[in-house]
This record gives C-alpha cells, sequence and structure tokens, in this order.
C-alpha cells in the first residue's frame, strides 16, 4: 500500500492510497477555502452514563453545495473544487468540512453537567472515484485496499492522545439519511470508549477472564457447529454469519477466524479474506431482492486507550434498514426507549434467504 | 376511575375505564375468531449482554385486515367486529392481537445461545374513541385519565410472577412506523429489566448510594437553578424540561418533582399535573410547525421485581423523529453502532423554540 498526505487550503488533511506508488505534485483541493473553526463539544448524560455530541456548527454551514453536487467526485475543473484531486489514487481520507469530532475543537462553556471539547476526528472515506459504484461492487483488490484504510487510519489515529477509540462505518441509502451517493464511509474517531463498543467490550472481557478464550471466537465456532446454518460465507480465515441473536433483520456479521484484537494486527492474507467476506455478504444483499440493499455498516475492534485488549475480536455488523422489500424495519418504542429489539424474522429464515443467492467473488 | 374487565371470543382481555361508573352487558368484540397462540422467544446476545425478542408468527398473520380499517374504533355493525365494543368507555386496554410476549408463550427449543419463553404481555391503549384526535388534544382530564389507566395496568401486570418491568410506550407518526392513526398506545410488560431501564437505575442508584438524593431530582433541581433555560413547563408538583444532555433534537422529558419511583405511588394531583406537563408539551410540539409532529413516547419506572427502588424517578422522554421541518433525523453509524448520540441542535436553542410556543392547556 501506498500513501500520500496531503494538505487542503483550509487546512484539513487529504490521504491518497494506491495499490502502486503515487507520482510527485498532487495538490488536495477543497469546495471550502476559508480555516475550519470546529465548535462542538461534549455533555454527559448523567442518566445514562454517556456522552452526548453537540455539534451546533454544523446549523450554520457557511458552505452550502447545490443539492446535485458531488464533492467526492476528482476535480475536474479548478474553478469548481471538490474534495479529491484527478490522479492515480484508489482510495482517498480527508478530514471532514464539519466535523463532529476535532482536533481543533475549543473549550466548551460550563454546564450544569460536565462538559468537554469534542476532540477527535470526522473524516470521510472516499471508496473509489467511480461515482456510481457499490462498496461490495468493487474488486475484490479494491476491497482488499479499503480494508488496509481502515487498518492505517486506525493505526494512526489510535496513536493520538486525544482518540480512544477509532470506528470505521459506512452509512448506505436514503433509507439512513445519505444524501451523498458517491461510495464512501466514514471513521469516527472518538476521544472515550462508546457505549456499544464498551458494553461488548465488558462482556468480551468477563468471559475471556473465566474462560481464557474469546467471546466472538466461542460463538462463531459453536455457529459451524450448529450444522452452520447461519453461516453465509466460510473462508479459510474469515466468516460472514447471521448471529443466531441477530437484533435487525438479515443482519450479518463478518469477522476473521483468529481472536484478532484490532484491524492493524490482521495478517495481510486475513485482510483479503475479511474483504473477501465483505464482499460476498454486500453482493448478496444487492442480489437479493435485485436493488441496492440500504445499510449500516459497523466495524467494531479494541480501543487505541493505551491498554491491552486480548478480549477484542475486531467484526463488522450490518445493520439492513428493510425487513422486507419495501418494508422498513423501524426502530419504535421497545428499541429506543427500552433496548428491546423485537424481530419479526428469525435468523434462520434469513440466513436462509442469503444462502440461497448465488454470487461470484472472484 | 372505574373499571370493567371483559374477555374476547379469541381468548383475550378487555379493560374499560372512565371517570363515571361503566354499565352492566358490555361485551367485548374481536377481528379475530379464534383462539390466540403467540410463538414468541427469547434469545440471549452474548456480546451485548442482552435479550432479543423473535416474533416470527407475526409475518405469518392468519388475520390481514384491509389497509384502511380502524380495528381501535369502536364496533358498529356486529358483522365486522373491531376491537371496541360502543358504550361510555373513555380509555380502552386489550392484549395485542400479534403480542411479541404473552403469558402464554411455549418453551422455545434449544439454540447456540440461551434461550426462553418470550413471556410478559403486549397491551395496547386506545386513548379515545374519537379516531381523528390526539393524545395531546384530548381535554386535560382525559389525559389524566390515561395516566391513571397507565397507574392500573403497571399494578396489575408488576404483579404478576412473569413481569419484571412495565413500559407504557406511544409511537406517533409514519416517520415512526405507525400505519394506525387512531390515538393509542402500547405497554410492553418485559419477564426482565430492559437495557435502557437497567441503564438508567444502575446511574440512579449510584448517584443515591452517594448522596442519599434521587438523580433525576437533582438534575431538575439543577436545571430550575439554570434559570429554568430549558424549562417548557413548570407546574407546583410536575415539571417538562428539554434536559441539558437531550440525545434527540427538542427531546422532552416530564416528571413530577417529586422522587416518586413509579406511577402508582403518584399522588391524584401528581398525576393531574403530570397530565398538565404531557399535553402542555404536546401542545406545543404540533403547533410549533403547525403539524402534528411524530415522536416516541417512554415512560421509564421502577421495575416490578420484587425489589425496592428508592433510586427510581418515574418520567417520560418524547424522542421526536425531526430535527426541523421535513428533515427527519437518523439514528446511522455513530448512534446505531456506537452508540454515540450526535445533536446538530442545541437544547438551549430547541428550548427557547418550545417555549416560545403559546399554548392554552385549561
Amino acid at each position: 500500500m501506498h500513501r500520500v498526505h496531503l494538505r487542503k487550503p483550509d487546512g484539513r488533511s487529504l490521504w491518497l492510497y494506491a495499490t502502486t506508488p503515487l507520482p510527485e505534485g498532487l495538490e488536495a483541493p477543497s469546495p471550502n477555502q476559508q480555516p475550519v473553526v470546529p465548535g462542538s463539544h461534549l455533555r454527559w448524560h448523567p442518566l445514562r452514563g454517556e456522552w452526548v455530541a453537540y455539534a451546533s456548527h454544523r446549523q450554520h454551514r457557511t458552505f452550502l453545495p447545490p443539492p446535485e453536487w458531488n464533492p467526492l467526485a476528482v476535480t475536474r475543473d479548478p474553478a469548481a473544487p471538490t474534495e479529491v484531486p484527478e490522479g492515480p489514487w484508489q482510495v482517498a481520507v480527508f478530514e471532514n468540512l464539519f466535523p463532529t469530532l476535532s482536533p481543533l475543537a475549543p473549550d466548551p462553556p460550563d454546564a450544569i453537567v460536565e462538559t468537554r471539547p469534542g476532540r477527535g476526528a470526522c473524516e470521510v472515506v472516499v471508496f473509489t472515484q467511480d461515482p456510481g459504484a457499490s462498496l461490495g461492487g468493487l474488486p475484490l483488490d479494491q476491497v482488499a485496499l479499503i480494508v488496509d484504510v481502515w487498518a492505517d487510519r486506525t493505526r494512526e489515529l489510535g496513536a493520538r492522545d486525544d482518540v480512544e477509540y477509532v470506528f470505521p462505518f459506512e452509512n448506505r441509502g436514503v433509507e439512513v439519511g445519505v444524501t451523498l451517493h458517491h461510495p464512501h464511509g466514514q471513521i469516527y474517531a472518538y476521544p472515550f470508549v462508546p457505549p456499544v463498543a464498551a458494553r461488548e467490550l465488558a462482556e468480551q472481557k468477563a468471559h475471556f477472564e473465566r474462560t481464557g478464550r474469546g467471546l466472538l471466537a466461542d460463538l462463531l465456532a459453536a455457529e459451524l457447529r450448529d450444522e452452520a446454518r447461519r453461516v453465509i460465507y466460510s473462508g479459510e480465515l474469515a466468516l460472514a454469519v447471521v448471529p443466531v441473536c441477530a437484533r435487525h433483520p438479515y443482519e450479518v456479521w463478518v469477522a476473521p477466524r483468529r481472536a484478532v484484537p484490532s484491524l492493524p494486527e490482521l495478517t495481510h492474507e486475513e485482510r483479503v479474506d475479511f474483504a473477501r467476506a465483505l464482499k460476498t455478504v454486500l453482493m448478496k444483499y444487492d442480489a437479493m431482492w435485485q436493488r441496492p440493499f440500504p445499510y449500516i455498516m459497523a466495524l467494531h475492534q479494541a480501543p487505541t486507550d493505551g491498554r491491552v485488549h486480548p478480549e477484542a475480536h475486531v467484526h463488522v455488523e450490518f445493520y439492513p434498514a428493510y425487513r422486507m422489500p419495501g418494508r422498513l424495519k423501524y426502530q419504535a418504542g421497545s428499541e429506543s426507549g427500552a433496548g428491546v429489539f423485537t424481530a419479526d424474522t428469525l435468523p434462520e429464515d434469513t440466513a436462509r434467504a442469503l444462502q440461497a443467492v448465488e454470487v461470484s467473488v472472484d
């Protein structure tokens, strides 16, 4: 993997990645020319015991692009700069123009609950130069490069003092609020371990201390022993499964077979098989109902809080938006107000539907 | 409050409530005539440490009403029975025809994670006989009666051995998945303390043990001391406030001033002022943008797990669907995948907007 780091005129960073060397002389464009002044802060939610992020500067954006404009397309006209330059790069990452978390976040005013600056990072990951592609439709080596990029960002962001957790994710589809359809994901680097990760890590830690084994590795082994009834992809080094305890319809988890805590610790071969598992799931999603399948993709890994996390096992969780064609799954009273997910479909049934979809990855 | 309990032809219960005595001879109709056979079960989610409910019989409903049919309207034609009879009742409660939780749930088959029957209850609360009304638009004494009904159901359901938590809620609007617009809420009675309630109770308990005071009562006192900047309703016995740590845009909490653990322990006067606070918030919501305001309303109170909960403080949390007119707030990667809520608006600003809306409750 090759990488160059560039600085945009407004001070933001841009990283370009490729599998072959990148030329000298690339320049970082920006649709915005003024220095970026983030103003977000965090407030403590005493009843839930968690941080809430306020980025109220996002409502007062100085730069308002026209709705059909694609800031993730390469800059063709220097008079109308986008976020990425022309050139032989394959994946690009840049700091979000309106970040919820930023190393530049100022000290917030006092409040009746604890507050702190919204430090950390919000980055955009441009998956490809092709605005009409999709993550699952990219060639396998491009998906593998994206996994390498996530690992590189995890390493670099995780080394920062103000970052305790690096969270790559993708929101796909208008159904989950996406207005920009050029294939891209995001990375949030939080200055604390977020609640969902903290919860999963606590369960994993208790299991590890009790058994000396990984909780997810044990669950994956049980999935295989259970006639692999819910297994969607079974590679030499990676698996994809509709978990027996799926909270969302057609929820799928992708994980390396080995209990590796985070992306940077995967071997090259593991990353490639992890990419193949991801691509297999995404192709099945899109082929199942013959239409782009909206989802949230969340990558969970070990915190970068300076401690070792032998209990952690890096994995991706896909949360689809639909429960059947044209029928959204809403998170209503029970899910939002009580935290109890209710499913109308059994994981065995959604797994069978996904298993039946034939796709060719290589 | 007066109440009669009736049995539907399919075995389900119906309770009718009114402030004046109800006549003899009321009969409980049902659009369904066959005995109800629920088949839901719970599976343990080892990574999150929580139960997930599967009600796969809901996908295979034998009774499929036409889309425009209103099962919550009173039965006018005995040949087309609905869920509620004619008569002078004001609020009706019945067991859901397709419950996610039911006392009749059978033992589930084994799985690779722990399972248990989906015991508990799912009830529908019909707020009024008027299909065109809304909770906030009802007269104050009707809203107060609904609070009394929630208290009555909490008492009765909470006394059951298979119920550890009684959760009244309302989903309002197509934006949160509601297809039936007759004003109604629901009550889920869980056989465990659900994760959100458990989290809030743990924080409240730690605070109570440290200080001898209620966490929410202390927060409400701090809200009042902070120039009541975010206070929406300040009654003698109840408050409504945009909490300083709001996770949702225009989120509002309604609570009695006194740290009462659950609804049945409120005095009559407290319930009336609680109802007035609810109605004030709801009228402001609908008047603010001159259109029905979609939301999830969640009522949190003490568990019914046989322990005392002096740390609990009953309250309602409203989670609105929109962040501005026509712009839904999505729970995407950060919210769903990491559990970190990000807000574009400050609680002070949404509170000011709600304060500016003048409504007359009495």
